[in-house]
């Protein structure tokens, strides 16, 4: 039996996973990213605890395939990554080091393409070869699938469906500098956003004054029927099942996932989609299918391992 | 020496290349597309064509590599057409009929998708494995190329920019039945509407009163100071550089190659997407390059070429 690892980089913690080539999760586990020093520990950090666990294991170096690896920046599939504040590297040939650190052939990709690719294989999209994935978390993150394969873009910054621009009207800014885009609505952050400015425009009676306005206190009040919940709901999600309307116009996949911490209020999240996307839909694209992600935070080691096993020919 | 044709079939003429296997274009012609009774004649008529090309020119059938095809509907790699009112076909199993009344393999794209990959090989875009082709003509024609081959989407259907959902309000019908598709703002016909809403919304003196309103005569009006074609074709372009950044923050292009009808307008075409696409782009994509196209009406025999040569494993 041969083995890989897939590994999901984040700004605190590096999720791995040690898999059977066949897809099997054999272990998962995690530890800590060390940002300090421009991020100088991270794959050194990562090499000793794969080195550890392959030799407590008891598996020999040659029955390991390789490294499939998320981190959340724009990568290409050079593996040289250019500028990722949240692990404080600069300019770093990830790929390169960990190879030469590990003996092991590496291949990288952005975290949520990770994650779209983790659920094609093993998750929501089972069985689909063209996939979008959202992720609504702090920001909306974006991963998509084409015949099988990540898309990744010139840059490494294919589908970054948050930063579709979606208003010209918006005097806020975007985290990203611009003005308008989809994650100022449709983001759990951004939901906040819309919800806090309906209730500054306003004395409408509301559960939200009564505690913190949040994702999830927005889409309980939506479950209970409180008016301007819904209100803001119904723009956040307007302005995502447009942007997912367009994207598919572009990409025409054959399914949605939906994931992050806002997919957690399960089929309230579709209905929304359900009722604003079709309209909005090219005709091709009106029946696409949409669906909640179900790996959670291990669709980004799946898809890291899927991407290795992948890209040294593999099947799985 | 080797050689294959380049189809572009339209609802009114086939256009059909004769090329060299490196590349060159030895011979072009037109024959009329019969689109009676659901189209029968078109593939019997094509097939008389070519093989009448091929033996006045003395070249042996062995050393013809195939024929690649781009045609006005969605098309998946099956090359079987659902629907395209333009040639009068229904379920059309084009690619197997045609290899079957010709002897020869063939592959089938949609036209825009077949004018993007011509531009890629021979046009404004060579050098660039990702590439965006807007073709601002009667709709919003989209092509878009990733890593050097098209993408084509799950249905065939992909990089339909002109059917980008752009606006909630706008209460007109798309011809795709929806409201607030890009090409309803930013397509020949689109640019139209919009300067004929303004003209009928005030007074304001303007070039466009003396005349037929066109494309042409808004952007001739807009390089003569005209403040209402101004006005209007600032509108046309802001919603055509916005959906352009959606698209880029999804494919993430190296290029945008502009073509069709309104791009004969020259510079003042890439000064509008240079005064609006910037501030509404995701960070790695502000300095995406615009181009015009600069093959013209032979982009589709030129792409479709390179298809049914990249399907055959020949470099060119």
């Amino acid at each position: 039996m041969k083995y890989c690892f897939g590994v999901d980089v984040g700004g605190t913690t590096m999720k791995v996973g040690f898999f059977r080539a066949d897809g099997n999760l054999e272990e998962k586990w995690e530890i800590k990213t060390r940002t300090e020093n421009e991020g100088a520990a991270i794959l050194p950090d990562l090499t000793a605890s794969l080195e550890q666990k392959r030799s407590d294991l008891g598996i020999d170096q040659n029955d390991i395939i390789g490294i499939g690896m998320g981190i959340p920046a724009p990568v290409k599939r050079d593996g040289i990554i250019r500028m990722t504040p949240n692990l404080g590297w600069n300019y770093k040939e990830a790929k390169k080091e960990l190879e030469e650190l590990t003996g092991l052939p590496v291949f990288i990709t952005n975290d949520a393409n990770a994650a779209a690719l983790g659920e094609m294989w093993k998750g929501a999209g089972a069985g689909h070869a063209n996939l979008l994935m959202i992720t609504l978390g702090t920001g909306v993150g974006g991963g998509a699938i084409v015949d099988g394969h990540i898309l990744t873009g010139a840059h490494g910054a294919a589908a970054e469906i948050g930063h579709m621009h979606m208003s010209e009207d918006e005097t806020d800014f975007c985290g990203c500098g611009n003005h308008g885009c989809l994650e100022q609505y449709s983001s759990a952050t951004g939901m906040v956003r819309v919800a806090k400015k309906l209730l500054a425009a306003s004395d409408e009676a509301s559960s939200l004054r009564d505690g913190e306005v949040t994702a999830k206190s927005i889409l309980d009040g939506v479950k209970a029927g409180d008016a301007l919940c819904c209100k803001s709901a119904d723009i956040s999600f307007r302005y995502l099942a447009s942007a997912i309307a367009s994207a598919a116009a572009l990409l025409d996949p054959e399914i949605c996932v939906v994931g992050g911490g806002v997919s957690k209020a399960g089929q309230v999240v579709l209905d929304y989609l359900g009722k604003y996307y079709r309209d909005r839909a090219f005709q091709p694209d009106k029946d696409l299918e949409f669906t909640l992600a179900t790996l959670g935070n291990d669709a980004g080691i799946y898809g890291a391992a899927k991407l290795i096993l992948d890209e040294m020919g593999i099947e799985a």
